[in-house]
């Protein structure tokens, strides 16, 4: 599937020649959504105006410009993308709280009367929780090694989605984020500069960092830092998927406790979910990589399968997915695209559920699957039941933020995943609907209340 | 003197047994300043107000606050200082610059359409300055190494001054800036940090870093960077006492070149200062700190006052402060509290010009100077001819963004310090007013120019 994308063209149109009507149906005829027209210019002969298409990726949208090109009475000023235009300049901005109108403000924002603060922080290192945006801020650090689907585009390249995450820090969970793209991929010097950077933050949320670099700098992190650091790439996946699963069980019954779980692609996100499954009382959970399932005795090329081996697969099930999966309550794929297939679905216990969550494109087509399983989620926003980060990074932080806590621990997470899943009620909940909207705005409130109340249970609070 | 601050009195009066007035009347009496009266609750027998006073410091708050407390019928509720309440939970904040209202709004700026902006940018890095904030936003950077006057006190302390910074540059000079706190002092990681991180930023304004390893980390940083870094301890002291020099040389009728300029405390400050001096065609410019004046032939402990000696003093003028002033036009002093005598100045040439800068105990005090100089100027805002940062380092970095310069040359520093000087008409100039007021909107507009456009003369525009 190509990504819709909205186009703007500026037309001028000549009024003795022709009209906007065969303007709008040749577009329509060449597949583009007309959603938007707006008057530029209006004369007497002449018309211009800005036209705002939906097209279906940037191959599309050169067919439609061409389509409009081909008419005879219409000039194409030019074409804008609207993607493109909403990011001129970034889209974050940093704005001061007060306004500093006079000298009597200055001096109190600014020296000399801001030593005060300063000392009072030197004296008391707790106050900057109180006297300075460490209260709300939060670090969102990229070294751009495996940005969205595009890999390893480095640390330039991955500012948009930086800025984007900062976007939504702040308008759902009321956090000022800062986005931190480091231009190096040596785990020691990220580990160095993270720690170095921690006295202006409140939290750090590592995005975007190939795997198996990742695990190591968030453990050493950590330990090292009272802050917390928490990889949204794993943790964030790990929570939504739980929540998903935890509605998805209402709905089939199942006690989490007896069911079978197979997890394929055992990388960051594949690794995270499956400690939240232990950790919600799962036993049987196997994972799939390549090489098939992961099984102990074997030696594996990096350290965090070794602990897999050691952690999953109490009855040392062999073999490929396809093998696994017989008896399996729950598939979770965050793989590779097509890789499942309608035989492996009937191999499955009864009322299957199935998160495929590869993207774009999902393990399995969701319009094969749907026949044959109960539930189905993926990482898409155009089918039912979205697994999207964003409903966990606002609220998990914004509930440690508010408690000022020193971590994340995995109670935290589980809270985080059941305060999702309880935000659709018993009795709007069904196989289409087991995730809430990310434009929910109670999932914050829920999420960071019970976030808080779980980091008060562990200790790690220091604010109550 | 201790510096002037405002608490505030939250006052609970029984009306029957006293008045307002008389509260009025002690506050006064014991030296503090009513300035503002907010009323919080009337009731028939008890009024309960807030009361703004400016006090001396805190030990005159302390007596201030007794005065009343020892009023029978008044009752102290709190007092809160109005410099701790405006730093409560920070002073700045990171706003997205558009609204996401719906999945479209969602999609376009975050995933799944930011992959097109990233995509972009890696195939085209130089598209980040125009698809990202680097364009507009700087870091500003401290170790907390020599904060303020308050010297070394750490990273975490150093913060309520960076955010005061990063809403000055919002402000006036409409820059995002974030502040960046670095827990280490040691150079080569500061230097590495510095720039793993500059994918993020269009400028770096170090600050508050002590003397020595400043130079080596902005000259290193500058050399290996493609964006202007500016350590403003240093340049922006410097800019701001070369425009004052200028428009004090307007008034006494000498010539730049003809003038004898002597310069105590060769530390970050009084270098940059004397670099830009010897930049704008002064060749007889002699350093002074502790031993003495510098000379050639001597060896010194730090490699800078090496390089100092070898391009000052073309006289090779010897001794101490008092026997290099004589004859001296100028004396710029960037060092400490009450070392300049009257007789030092009298020793002087006719129409002295005197830069006592020490905070916040001027070289020698504005009250004993006045009667024997022709110009005095001071960092405290409570004399005339305030020498303040804020004058250049807004204008400095909104040129150099402009312009996406590369570095900032000493033809872009002297460019500002002449748009500074420039600020002040010939016809409002007087020895009261040789530098405009930091809240006079024509120095930014007036410095960014001037900057850009040095910028291109020098090559260093990657924008015309």
């Amino acid at each position: 599937m190509a990504a819709t994308m909205s186009i703007i063209l500026r037309l001028e149109l000549d009024r003795e020649k022709g009209s906007f009507g065969e303007v709008a149906t040749a577009v329509t005829r060449a597949g583009g959504d007309i959603v938007a027209i707006d008057v530029i210019k209006e004369a007497k002969q002449k018309t211009t105006r800005d036209v705002t298409v939906r097209v279906n990726g940037q191959a599309h949208a050169d067919e439609v410009v061409q389509t409009v090109r081909d008419i005879q009475y219409v000039s194409v000023v030019h074409v804008s993308d609207r993607t493109f235009l909403v990011h001129l300049g970034g889209k974050i901005e940093m704005r001061p709280k007060v306004p500093i109108n006079n000298r009597e403000d200055l001096s109190r924002v600014y020296t000399p009367e801001v030593a005060r603060i300063s000392q009072a922080i030197y004296e008391n290192p707790d106050l900057a929780h109180t006297l300075t945006i460490k209260r709300n801020t939060v670090a969102v650090v990229s070294d751009g090694s495996a940005v969205l689907g595009l890999g390893n585009i480095g640390a330039a390249a991955a500012m948009p989605v930086m800025e984007g995450k900062a976007m939504l820090f702040k308008q759902l969970g009321q956090i000022d984020a800062m986005p931190v793209c480091l231009d190096t991929q040596d785990t020691e010097e990220l580990i160095l500069i993270i720690k170095a950077m921690a006295p202006t933050y409140g939290g750090i949320n590592l995005e975007d960092i190939a795997s198996p670099r990742c695990f190591e700098i968030e453990n050493r992190l950590t330990e090292e830092l009272d802050i917390p650091v928490f990889h949204d790439d794993q943790h964030g996946t790990a929570v939504v998927i739980m929540a998903g699963l935890l509605n998805a069980l209402k709905l089939v019954k199942k006690d989490i406790k007896d069911i079978k779980v197979v997890v394929c692609g055992i990388g960051a996100a594949g690794i995270a979910s499956t400690k939240m499954l232990l950790n919600a009382g799962i036993t049987n959970v196997i994972g799939v990589d390549k090489e098939g399932a992961i099984t102990k005795g074997k030696s594996y090329a990096h350290s965090m399968w070794d602990w897999y081996a050691e952690h999953t697969n109490p009855h040392q099930e062999k073999g490929a997915l396809s093998d696994v999966l017989e008896g399996a309550d729950v598939f979770i794929g965050v793989s590779a695209p097509n890789i499942l297939t309608v035989d492996d679905l009937k191999k499955m216990n009864k009322d299957p559920i199935v998160f495929a969550m590869a993207n774009p494109n999902p393990e399995i087509s969701p319009e094969l699957a749907e026949p044959h399983v109960r539930v189905l989620a993926t990482g898409r926003s155009d089918y039912p039941n979205q697994i999207n980060n964003v409903l966990c990074f606002p609220g998990i932080f914004r509930g440690a933020l508010d408690c000022r806590a020193t971590t994340i621990t995995e109670n935290m997470k589980l809270a985080a995943a059941k305060a999702i899943a309880d935000s659709i009620g018993e009795d709007e909940l069904n196989e289409d609907y087991i995730i809430p909207s990310v434009f929910n705005k109670e999932v914050v409130k829920n999420v960071s209340a019970a976030v808080a109340e779980a980091a008060n249970k562990d200790g790690v609070a220091r604010k109550l």
